[in-house]
């Protein structure tokens, strides 16, 4: 499975005393969390006197020119890269959203899912309000509004305003005085924080403060809201207290491999996933392959443990892009080898150890292990670093509905036999908990397990009020 | 003067009972009311489960190719185009505005400006808004969704709302059922209705009817709301009563000639500017010219009244759009002949009555003098359409401050010496109201005058609040 | 007729000895050129090393955006605008060509029609030359190539190639050394020199010098070569000798009515054509109108002649481009008013004499005719600035084919009922001839009379031996 | 090094009996070799009646939209991917090259480096031609047309054209009747044939039949030009007779590692230079791992010959693309991990084998070390899978300039000091011929031992004689 799943967002933001250069960093920061979201992405950029944003819908590279760039200039930035569920991709659901409210301009990042957002509308607009998206960033500025009305500074408004959040919600806010960094108390998504020379940044992922050259400094704690002005950077904590519990799919999937979340390595993660799927589903075989990209280090990990030889099993076309033109109905059984090639001369007249991170629908899957066993694979055994998936996720993750899922309708061996493969066999949820080592905290596996960190109304989930 | 003074916004709607090409005539309709706003427009199409719509800064043709108004269908629409006075153009202003709200969805298209918008804007902040833009659509929805929520029908709210808003606004609402427009109780802007088949349609001027083959009905009274829905239209008038007060500038400069106004024509209301101009300021003249476009009809008003020959004095390039690259400073002289040529053949010799429909900072009117005296003319006399802007309008036309005025500053004989004519005459204003042949209704006339239909608290105008 | 004819091309051409602004006047220049071309346009600018080419489908100010314009540095340039009569627009054919020659580069841009390319294709072709595109331009550059191998100079080549070339071509070439106009020996298109301070200049029309603050000289005489490099202009005159027979309809349609072609006014000519028509057709109305733009000026001269008061009957719509999306069928008859409204305050109740300046097919004059009707028109008596159009034109303007010609299949008074109007006349031949006022040369007027100015192959006009 | 060497281009061809989506093939084709030129692209196509091209700068997918793809029908097209090697990227030398020639249209697809073209040229201009790209390609055709003129067909008129050409240039050319592909006598440059259904296909490399789902027949011969009409395939010989004298660093860099090149897998030929790497110069060492991507097979090559652990040490992002906007001169030192992160968690601590396929002038291998470094690498040994850069090439490799290869001007030693390296081992040619398994042919290894397998004037080779 290499491109059904979509985390959300990514989201970033920087202040820097010194500097005017924030949009720019910003800029290769976003670039670096492309990987959460290619369909929008925005930055907006405050220059002491006026926040002003740019946004479209589009890759980085494509929204940001270097004259767009250019005329982005001051000393605090937010970013935000989308990647959207529902329907077409428009303009206004772009992010960072600027508003104008009671206290002045409030500009706003978001990565998660709200749980109670159509509650949340529908109360909103009993008061008057309007909406003009469809995405929760526009409910949680109004939330935020509303507390502002009746608190001191923006910092204590956000945290009035979680007390009415429910769900997962890792937030980047930049007032005209300060840069706020806020993260639901459960810590579904990640988000953390680091320093270059004078400058704070946050991101969702450690990647992005890697490629800007900062340094990590932590991850933003569930429930806190970190707030940076000229005075530097300081923590309120009213909604800390429980322990994170970080979607688990983040370190199987939609992570870059070289971040690292809670002080576990993704990378690192997926070579464990990789080795207990050997020792689980143990297998005779010439060679391990990893499916591209989120295979490769699951494959490593089960060759290191099982001592079968690691290869290189599919050759991945790298310009692969969202305005790609499908193939026809006629070339839609080739049209996996127009992004994923097998590679006949490693795999020819051998039993080879397929690994992916998931299987959904098995649509995609099938036609991988066809190419390969078209490539001259002896014998195919697939292994998925990840449980079988059951349930929707409802903090951000864009999982097909129950009834799409191929295992909640099918045996194992019945998926199997739709695969065409030898064998099959998915790392165990015991397992998977285990992967992200050194991570002290608890985990999201509900999309596994069924069993969500917090109640969840799922009559109230249905995305299309608006639309 | 020829593209300085600018009108801020025209609006169109239509409900087609049985078509479903409501995007299409609204396409045509915004392009014969494009000389009310070169700088954004946009379409919202209503199909019955939802309403969509795109907008963009650009021309009508340029916003709406082929198959972007192939995807719009429907069978009610609205449309607008606009020209903004503040700062660059943004997409986020741009309109018709379409938001949900406590019943559902609503879109809106304003031209006009609110008196009390800022007051608005700081009232509904307090309430917990937050605003997205910087026009008065986005107060004027919040005002009719605050409504909405004790009323049962949403042209009560829109009835409601009006008790709030004041100055000018003529609007276009649609509703997931109805089309419905409304005028403020003065009639500051214009805006009419027709029919075409069974479709009704609403226009800020009869042009747009022409255009679309449709016919006209007559214009929505002031504080009038006409409500469209399938039983066909029916009038709400509340707040009427009051005789319009008509921004007389729409008969000098804004509307198209083509187009009739409270029942006056407006070419004829130009030409008979031209009338009263030769009566008030007789000249011996061999030739009388107007500057393209809009001193035409006036010019040809004066060779009727004073028997002096009509003659065509400039050649106006039909090419010039808004991304025209501007002269260096080098050639700012000759950069008036770029748009402007004058025909030599017509004027060498010869003594010319040159009629324009304003002077506003003098700069282009004396570029324009300029050229004639290259081209040969012997003597140049000027002759002013209109009374001397002397005050600001704070009803949706963008002049200039005050101390930019150059009649705020300069005696007539200054403003003559400056422009280098050897005579100039403006029309007064007791002549003015006399143009619009056949209107029964008053006009505003502050931006020469200095008194408004309606008390402003001058304090409360400043544009830029928000940016 | 207000779109249907269209000349091919408008050129231009600068050397400035001091300056390297040069490709910035261009632009303005072309821009007073686009009613000769709207289809596509470019500028080759040399910067003393080398000579740099853009050029692209669009108007000039689509084309040449500020940041285009300022990296075409150079002290000599020359530019084209383009209308395209054969298939779709295509970017091969957009000029000026900039090729690598045996003595270095050259660039070309070429207004009017061969009527041996055809002949002259094959005999290169047969010779081995291979063709990128269909216009002449390519082949008018390897003719003179051919000939530049054995002369001394690229304009020696130029008179020689001169001997081989027939038809219509008014030529601006760049080398890398010199600028260079050239204009066939029957003088069938215009072209013009002027001054800047220290810059020469050539174009398609006066207008064009006008628009950039030059100072006309005068015509490129038929049959001349005209040489600019840093020691000034001179003149080469081998092929001098003809009187030009310039194309009259440039006076009645296609030249901006600003222009002075071969000394007379083009404007003049427009109102002569106007007077003598009032001379040949007078008719009993109470108001004179013309189709604008292009009967504007026949319409006044007509006014004139017949002491009819002259009115404004249409307005166009400022804002018609390219990219128009077409009316359906359906609204196929009310489409003209979407470009150009009558304005029935002006002509309801009267007797209206029209001018226009021709009738091709008769479609687009029935339109105006009926909306004319529409708006209240008592009586209608069209006036055609020009003699019926009974032949293809050779030379550079796109007729329709003869049998599509409405006066070739009827007569008058058929015509006359088709239109539905309730006189019709045209101009005759013999005051045409008259209207150039001051013009002291012959005229091709083949479309009219049939008979060419030079012997034409009409087998070998085929346009479509390439497409 | 990852992005520094460019291949010039990739090219493809197809002649399909029953069917008109040729177009769309060749889409996914030119998509699958989109790494040997992401410049500039186009497709060809005929229809029986014409050739019709589309092309333009830009990758595949941007050039190619759905509506752009849907006009190009055709039952044969030909198709050019292109890196420029000189000076900015322009529409003038995009391919397919279609041409009018004597015999009716061509179109030409190119992919090499003629070395004799500027002699060619110089005599093509003396007969008269003229030029209008700097590509090679435009000087083919010219040779084709002048053999055309007194052969029977077009296929004789090539292999007669090939008596001129020097140099490397696998050709895909289209006729009115015909798809043609031609190989030079040396066969530099790699060129195959496969069989879709009824469908004869002509690729740069197999992975582009893989991608098509086509069936890889046989690699073209050095010298051969194999022609498909209607009766199917056909090959000419008069040229063949010599070994082909392949490329080398075609295995080594260029290529995908799922093609197969003369026979060799070229993923195996970098698992064998990996592997004689390790036998070259062996080091004791924790974990080896290679630079994305081309460096990814070497080092699994040199960690099974070693037994040292096989890992991934760096994470590239995906979404690198021409657009992207360069780090200023402050952020260049952190620049590469922008585009390359180095995985902390696999490194920190290790002692590394870092294998990459080439060093140019060192930069970016010593910022890659220095972000391992960073990353906690306690030792780092490089291995390069290719002798040292020397000398340039004359076939359609952009190396940089002699003295600007680090190799020409500095000991092992003294590089391995610059990069910060504890070891550093190069391949050694004997080795490197060896790589290629199965390969029955000869290699191009010029940029290595300065061994050319044909004679080339060094004087004649510089590329600016137009630019």
């Amino acid at each position: 499975m290499f491109d059904k799943l979509k985390e959300e967002c990514g989201v970033f933001g920087i202040y820097d005393v010194d500097g005017h250069g924030a949009a720019r960093t910003t800029y290769y920061a976003l670039f670096a969390l492309q990987h959460r979201g290619q369909e929008s992405c925005g930055i907006a950029v405050n220059d002491n006197r006026d926040i002003f944003v740019q946004k479209d819908i589009g890759l980085v590279p494509d929204v940001f020119t270097e004259p767009v760039l250019n005329r982005l200039t001051g000393h605090m930035a937010i970013g935000h890269c989308r990647y959207s569920t529902t329907g077409n991709p428009t303009r206004e659901n772009a992010q960072p959203l600027v508003t104008k409210y009671v206290k002045g301009t409030l500009a706003l990042a978001h990565n998660g899912n709200l749980t109670n957002s159509n509650k949340l509308r529908r109360e909103l607009e009993h008061s008057g309000a309007i909406f003009q998206s469809t995405n929760d960033t526009e409910v949680i500025t109004y939330v935020i509004a509303k507390e502002r009305l009746h608190t001191k500074t923006v910092e204590e408004a956000i945290e009035n305003a979680m007390d009415h959040l429910e769900g997962a919600y890792s937030l980047v806010i930049m007032s005209p005085q300060k840069l706020i960094a806020a993260r639901d108390p459960d810590g579904f998504r990640p988000l953390c924080m680091g320093k270059l020379e004078n400058s704070y940044v946050f991101a969702s992922e450690s990647c992005a403060i890697d490629a800007i050259g900062a340094t990590f400094i932590r991850d933003i704690d569930p429930g806190e809201v970190v707030v940076v002005d000229e005075k530097g950077p300081r923590s309120l904590r009213r909604h800390c207290g429980k322990k994170p519990s970080i979607c688990i799919f983040e370190y199987v999937y939609f992570a870059r491999p070289d971040s690292v979340i809670e002080g576990a390595s993704v990378h690192q993660a997926r070579q464990e996933a990789g080795k207990y799927l050997a020792i689980e589903h143990p297998v005779e075989a010439d060679i391990v392959v990893g499916v591209p990209d989120s295979g490769l280090d699951a494959a490593l990990g089960y060759a290191k443990q099982s001592g079968i030889p690691y290869g290189i099993g599919f050759i991945k076309n790298r310009y692969i892009g969202r305005t790609f033109i499908q193939p026809t109905q006629g070339q839609r059984e080739t049209s996996v080898r127009i992004k994923l090639n097998p590679l006949a001369s490693a795999v020819k007249g051998k039993r080879v150890v397929m690994v992916d991170d998931s299987i959904v629908r098995g649509t995609t899957s099938k036609r991988i292990v066809n190419s390969l066993r078209e490539a001259g694979a002896k014998e195919i055994h697939m292994r998925v670093s990840s449980p079988p998936f059951l349930n929707p996720c409802y903090f951000g993750t864009d999982i097909d509905s129950r009834d799409k899922l191929i295992a909640n309708n099918h045996s194992l061996q019945e998926i199997r036999r739709h695969l065409g493969v030898e064998s099959l066999g998915y790392l165990s949820i015991e397992n998977l908990r285990k992967i992200p080592v050194g991570a002290k905290c608890h985990f999201c596996e509900g999309c596994f397990t069924g069993k969500y960190p917090i109640d969840v109304d799922e009559d109230d989930q249905s995305k299309n009020i608006f639309e």
